[in-house]
């Protein structure tokens, strides 16, 4: 754990799993996102009143996935995005995950 | 029905559900495209090599989708974008979908 804000942090080219404790203490910055009931993805619904919102923000989190070389899975519809992060190389959370969430939350 | 290329036609402002015979005859001309077994919608997955290529698809077919004022329900994966179509207002499926199925399929 560390006192920097996630948001700032550089994401990690060897992630390794998070244990619960780490999960907790993460999400708590990113207290918006949902933790799975699998403990090994989070996720968070996004809404906006027009398809031209709603792409405009799935642009801008494609240019922080890229940035990051991490990618969500997306839902997106008229006026909705569900974003749901995980790390496919570790079989569920890392701090990559809580990275990307803390500046996908400062769109 | 018309002897059109339905990627040709303009969406219609008011639209109406089509029934069985009609889906059946227009799911020729989008003969990718799956039928949903309540018959409600059609889908499409694609399928890319990165994730810039899987965005560049979802940016063109927003455009589609704009043009048409007609929106529809996307899973975007780092290489997978899966495209669902319906009509809420008809609560099924109107030849908007298969018009849109079609030029979405053009690209």
């Amino acid at each position: 754990m560390t006192s920097m804000n996630l948001a700032d942090q550089a994401p990690r080219a060897a992630a390794r799993a998070l244990d619960s404790a780490e999960i907790n203490a993460h999400l708590q910055q990113v207290a918006h996102w949902q933790l799975a009931t699998d403990a090994r993805s989070i996720s968070r619904e996004f809404k906006f009143a027009s398809f031209y919102l709603t792409m405009s923000f799935v642009n801008a989190l494609a240019h922080l996935a890229n940035r990051a070389d991490h990618h969500p899975d997306l839902e997106v519809s008229f006026g909705r995005c569900k974003v749901r992060l995980n790390t496919h190389d570790v079989g569920g959370l890392s701090l990559n995950d809580f990275i990307l969430a803390a500046q996908i939350d400062r769109l």
